[in-house]
């Protein structure tokens, strides 16, 4: 028999990593409830109508395609299946595929339960995405999105409330060092006109978002190559290159820009964002307007956000942004602004581990062991066993019979803590023999004494 | 465009049901740690040479399988297409399907990873898996199994330890009225021998297994018919209608079945359970030994569970058993024991909907929405949303500007329980109109007094 293997790009995720991801999860999804949002899950498949055509030709590829069930051959032409094309025959072979994102799903949702949803709709979904992307390291064909959105008003008040949950849910993970940068679709139109890209606008923005890596003057040679005017790429630095404050940046915006369409709304809306963070006692949070900030998606069309983290060679860790049409793929008539974002669990997952921030309590499994000398004990060890659990401890008690040392093994390579150790003597007292694994200590304490030693495990 | 749907036998799970759901998995998933129980994930997908095999014929025929990626008819032979051989052509065409249960993916984990497990492993997990079955009334294609074993151990504190979780999760669920019913497969091989069942044992279990439902003279029907002797079925009937607490039956079993090979460690086995679970002081959880208990999956080699919710039309909610060969479909050489049982999380739903057990909390979304009579209470109340999220409140502000009668309805839709309405007096004063959604009363309340109203959620 062949020893079983994994398909290629998916991943296990045992008891050590899982602890750790359920951190990740648990402070993320809490921050989300603190601020309102409801969670919502929907199926891995979705018929193939629904996914096609949502991700550009090359995402239409990466989709998993499930295979109709029973004779699926039956109504098939059969010059259809001599052609061997692989591509034509799908349709009629494969009508279900795996969901690529939660973004497509979650607008489906929407445009199918509007008339039971209460807008705004604040919606997490926190679930497994699938790629057919070719693995390699740092990139799955299963992986986990963490998004929220808010769906139904065009308030900025959710951009400001999308940054103080950032803030919030890295206060949590322990993550201190970080920027969120923020930026505007229509400030880049205003930007575009500025340099005359015309129908160039998409390569400008592709140009301009590679600043960070390829520095101003890579950005300059693209530019250049791709027809823009060194008067126009000149002008476009005077604003890229300015330092200061978000209020200084705004102003030289509104000085700089106020002619074009809609630079003036853009312009405002970004403001309103500053302010509403500041009216939520959110000054301090490393808010930083960056007008080289682009992002792929082109269904965004206001604010857009991207945050990393200092130290940590991950790149961004979170995004999102303003959209006026998602729903539009499924019903022209339906046109809500909704603003979203969502958080990279393995990403964040690396840089905590790079820097080191998961709390110890992740890395332990229960908190004692009742260990035991005999089968007697080991029954006595049962009702102590109880008793913890009764007070929320979670405790385990070594199932048979064995030798100390095979027990405290145990415990030990599961860094359980404490050992409880039953012996005829503690039978007797109704004393615990309480070993402290980690220093190595041993101390005699009743129930209640070694229930206040330990801290209950939050529900 | 038409309008999307969702593919047969699908859900999707909005915040209502989401926040009922959750209540199941967090109550079980607490209990789970409690016991020492640690999270394990697989991928959705596994190598269908991993899953083929497992489920018997038509469970083969149930698993979803995931086209190959790419071209996947370029080195397909034109003859085997031009058959149009559905069953044979699947396996060229697609690698990979969609777990069809948690159990042989947990199996594989245990293969691939043995050399790092601590042993006993007791581990839980709770994911979707899906089965191409024909939809109805309780039964989907996509569903959650909630899964918790421990494998390398033949201790019966497994078994007793799984009783005692089946009582402390029902009691977090608030299911009072049920019945815990456990026999061993021992014990029905010996059963089979007295009934001179020979080579007839399954279908002696299934017929047994209706007891039940068909009832006495269905079942010796049944059995009549399948050839047993009126006389083997009077002594079944002897002993299947045998009334009496749980040692009052393992007496009559060990003077019964005592004479048959293995009997006497089954009902050695039955008998440590209910010691260890007396020790465990679980002495009132309703447990009982059914000796007309089946179950239905051949691999169980030991004591089995299954449980059942008075006054609910469900059917079994949980259920389970001890296996001697889990492993070994991948590793003829690893044969540890084990023992697991699973939660039915759909039917746990309807039961505990058909009783109306849900608590209140978990239809409520936020517990405050602050309102706002302008943009500047907007902007203040935006400070007070934040610090009532400071203090673990689930809190929302109404995004924009709005009449307040529609700011209420929102809270009303969404079951939020108290309203903070922010006027230019409430700026003033710095004191809060907290308005009681379900009462309609009103008071003013300053924010600590308010924070003492109302109830922090548990992190």
């Amino acid at each position: 028999m062949d020893r079983p293997t994994l398909p290629k790009g998916t991943r296990d995720f045992g008891p050590a990593v899982m602890a750790k991801r359920q951190f990740i999860f648990q402070s993320i999804r809490s921050v989300f409830e603190r601020y309102g949002f409801l969670p919502l899950e929907t199926p891995a498949m979705e018929n193939l109508s629904t996914l096609t055509g949502k991700y550009g030709e090359e995402g239409d590829q990466l989709l998993f395609k499930v295979l109709n069930s029973g004779d699926y051959l039956k109504d098939i032409d059969p010059a259809l299946l001599s052609s061997k094309d692989s591509r034509r025959l799908t349709p009629s072979i494969a009508e279900k595929g795996l969901k690529y994102d939660l973004t497509v799903p979650f607008a489906r949702y929407v445009v199918m339960n509007r008339h039971e949803i209460t807008f705004p709709f604040k919606r997490y979904q926190i679930q497994p995405v699938w790629r057919a992307d070719r693995p390699q390291k740092g990139r799955y064909r299963e992986f986990y999105q963490c998004d929220a959105d808010v769906i139904g008003t065009d308030s900025m008040v959710c951009e400001a409330e999308i940054i103080l949950m950032i803030r919030d849910a890295f206060a949590k993970l322990g993550i201190n060092r970080y920027s969120i940068k923020i930026n505007h679709r229509g400030v880049l139109a205003a930007l575009a006109a500025l340099a005359g890209a015309g129908d160039k606008e998409s390569s400008l923005f592709v140009a301009i978002d590679k600043l960070d890596k390829i520095g101003e003057a890579g950005v300059r040679d693209e530019l250049a190559s791709r027809g823009f005017s060194a008067e126009a790429v000149d002008s476009l630095f005077d604003l890229l290159n300015k330092r200061g404050t978000n209020q200084e940046k705004l102003e030289l915006l509104r000085a700089q820009l106020g002619k074009y369409e809609k630079a003036a709304a853009s312009i405002h809306d970004l403001e309103q964002v500053f302010t509403f963070v500041a009216s939520m006692g959110g000054e301090a949070a490393p808010v930083e307007l960056d007008l080289a900030l682009a992002r792929g998606l082109s269904y965004y069309t206001g604010c857009i956000f991207e945050v990393k983290i200092h130290d940590a060679a991950v790149g961004s860790v979170s995004g999102g942004g303003r959209y006026d049409n998602l729903t539009a793929v499924f019903d022209s008539k339906e046109r809500s602004s909704g603003v979203g974002f969502s958080f990279g669990v393995d990403r964040l997952y690396d840089a905590m581990e790079e820097l080191n921030l998961f709390p110890e309590e992740t890395q332990r499994s229960s908190q004692v062991l009742v260990c035991h000398l005999d089968e007697e004990c080991l029954r006595y060890g049962l009702g102590i066993t109880q008793k913890l659990r009764a007070k929320s401890i979670a405790a385990e008690i070594y199932p048979e019979p064995s030798k100390l040392k095979k027990q405290l093994e145990y415990a030990d390579k599961k860094k359980i803590p404490f050992a409880v150790v039953i012996g005829s003597d503690e039978m007797k007292s109704g004393v615990l023999a309480v070993k402290n694994l980690k220093t190595g200590e041993q101390h005699l304490r009743t129930l209640e004494q070694f229930l206040s030693d330990i801290t209950a495990i939050p529900k």
